[in-house]
């Protein structure tokens, strides 16, 4: 924490309004830019989209955001009107106690689906969260804690950057460890920056950085309605350009990509974080059809648990992927050691390699195919009886 | 058992060859035609696929088959040029017990991917299962017993027909607990006839009945490599045409539908037989789209294990369903209960919806669209800590 880097001219806060029930436990964030802020996001591609995630689209991309306002919780998703009235709600009371537009202030959610939110907990609670919020650490490790539903720790990724001589703050926190399956942003991120930065610069910048990140990850596939990946740039004089803006992006996809990783680490009951790496396809598009594909397979998420070296679950997970390739262009590695090679399957020791996944939390499968030069990295982690506990209980 | 209607003209058998490693357990099935059948199938879309595959492929459709021969617990898939030597060499040594040529014999094995096939059991155990084979019950139930893996039951449907003044008989069996998500025939299923059917008309007639039956089932969503369902009919004299055809295809769809659902409510761990039905869509296409991903999403599985009425997954899971709806056009029941109209909550009793998915074994979600009339009904289970558990520890 005392090495995290924070962006200039933002506030962060987080309270426990009321929200949840249980006592004391944080369920409100703020982020607060003491400047007008270039504003881009990244949202989900469910149907069924969240009411902020509507109000966020309507808002975006802006040049003079303030704030985002984020509960936990509740998603406010599948809540019809209300839920939209409710959303522009949070961002009102929010612009009040800032005294700015309503509009200037975007909004996010994440928890349980199809409950309105108990608008009475924001009168009181949202004022004093923004009253609450500090450039400290100690406001953003409130801010953290804040957004996190079953999330065991909070994610927070930041750096700094010299650029034309100027020193450049990166400051990114992220929740997420269900409902994770890569389609735009996954579940919630928040990036600020002190940088100066065009708005259609910031908007493509993000959008590059979420593909090999956030949506490189899953823990069940499932789509969440809420997913949102919000960017605030709040640098005043010359926006970034040429050299000074590809290295600002690299740095934004690298903080992107931690994140992303964080959130696959602390999946919902994982105990181990799983690599997927393709290599050898048509395309970067087909390489990532088949790692989601093997990344999303419960069969071979349960063999990774057991210590299970049943390979022929990978191999079959991708021969569904939807790729038309030949058995005979594919091979396959589990850590350092051959499995399946052009199609023939290889003579190996299996206690070697059940020890390989029993003794290390992270582990690697590599499927080289001879096709072409596309490619794919992607996270995920085991499926394991406690995920099982955890969602079979979790509105009741 | 006793009810079961025996095809005329078939023989069964099933042995322990000493394929498993458990004593007396059967994994050794034959189905043996007196007449040539004709025969006909439908098998997995995986890309790899297994050796058996292969050679029922480029064996069908014929007009001549005399046998099939079956194995459970190695797929003798992945297994490369040796797996295909194998799989012909298992029907090889079928046509020599029964005095027919190799090319008269079909294949089809269920088990551990990745594995070469002991090929010295089948020496004395393919023989010795020719000889055993009886056109009895207890033959049928030896057979069913002998292609189970992980299933607690086996799975036998057969029908009677009176069509133009005779009767027509229809066996059918399968077998199927995990790596169970549709695409073209689910693991693998065998049906007997003693009509005549051309063999256009035959395999016409069982694409069309595997469509909605093996097609609409989903354990985990893993499209194994080795599904099959292969049909004989082995009937002499006019083949079936017409109206009798019609009638003949309708009994097929039946039975194809009576073990697809079997298959389903004995999936492994699971303790829900789940029913989707989605209708009000633009085509039947889209309705299984989204029906396929409902039943495909860990956490809808989840709670519906865990009794939680957590409608929110569901819808979401709609949502990214890959079909372009609005929220407005989609109502959702659980059972008789309301929970979501034209795109707004609805209040419920939580313990009511809770003692729904607790007191019934077989619950049923009705997700209706207001786009047309396609419609789709999927079958699915729940997730739960024994399917981990099972699927943890399979090969080791």
């Amino acid at each position: 924490m005392s090495e995290w880097i924070l962006a200039d001219g933002f506030r962060f806060g987080g309270i426990a309004s009321g929200l949840r029930s249980e006592v004391g436990r944080r369920d409100l964030a703020v982020i607060v830019s003491e400047r007008p802020a270039v504003a881009v996001g990244v949202f989900t591609q469910n149907r069924i989209c969240a009411a902020p995630v509507h109000v966020c689209r309507e808002r975006l991309p802006r040049t003079d955001a303030r704030a985002v306002i984020i509960c936990s919780g509740n998603a406010n998703a599948a809540t019809g009107e209300q839920g939209l009235r409710d959303a522009r709600q949070m961002t009102s009371l929010t612009a009040t106690a800032l005294g700015c537009a309503p509009e200037q202030v975007l909004v996010a959610s994440t928890g349980v689906i199809g409950r309105l939110l108990p608008m009475h907990v924001f009168e009181s609670g949202i004022p004093q969260v923004v009253t609450a919020a500090t450039p400290t650490h100690a406001g953003l490790n409130d801010a953290a804690h804040a957004i996190m539903t079953t999330d065991t720790h909070i994610k927070v990724r930041t750096r700094t950057l010299e650029l034309n001589g100027q020193t450049i703050r990166l400051t990114g926190f992220a929740k997420g460890a269900a409902m994770i399956g890569p389609n735009m942003a996954t579940m919630l991120g928040f990036l600020m920056t002190d940088a100066a930065v065009q708005a259609d610069d910031l908007q493509t910048i993000l959008r590059a950085a979420v593909e090999p990140s956030f949506n490189c990850i899953s823990v069940e596939g499932h789509t969440s309605t809420n997913d949102t990946v919000l960017m605030l740039a709040n640098g005043t004089g010359d926006p970034l350009h040429g050299e000074s803006l590809h290295r600002f992006r690299v740095a934004v996809t690298e903080v992107c990509a931690e994140l992303a990783k964080a959130i696959a680490a602390d999946a919902e009951g994982a105990d181990h974080f799983v690599t997927i790496e393709v290599d050898g396809c048509l395309d970067d598009a087909e390489a990532k059809k088949i790692a989601k594909t093997v990344a999303e397979s419960a069969l071979v998420k349960t063999a990774i648990h057991g210590a299970d070296p049943n390979w022929g679950r990978i191999v079959s997970a991708a021969g569904y992927a939807g790729v038309p390739f030949e058995e005979t262009e594919l091979s396959l590695w589990m850590g350092d050691l051959p499995l399946y090679r052009d199609g023939q399957p290889l003579p190996f020791d299996a206690a070697t390699a059940s020890a390989y996944l029993k003794q290390n939390r992270d582990v690697k499968f590599h499927l080289r195919f001879s096709r072409g030069s596309g490619r794919c990295t992607f996270y995920t982690c085991d499926l394991t009886a406690e995920y099982v506990r955890l969602n079979a209980d979790y509105t009741t």
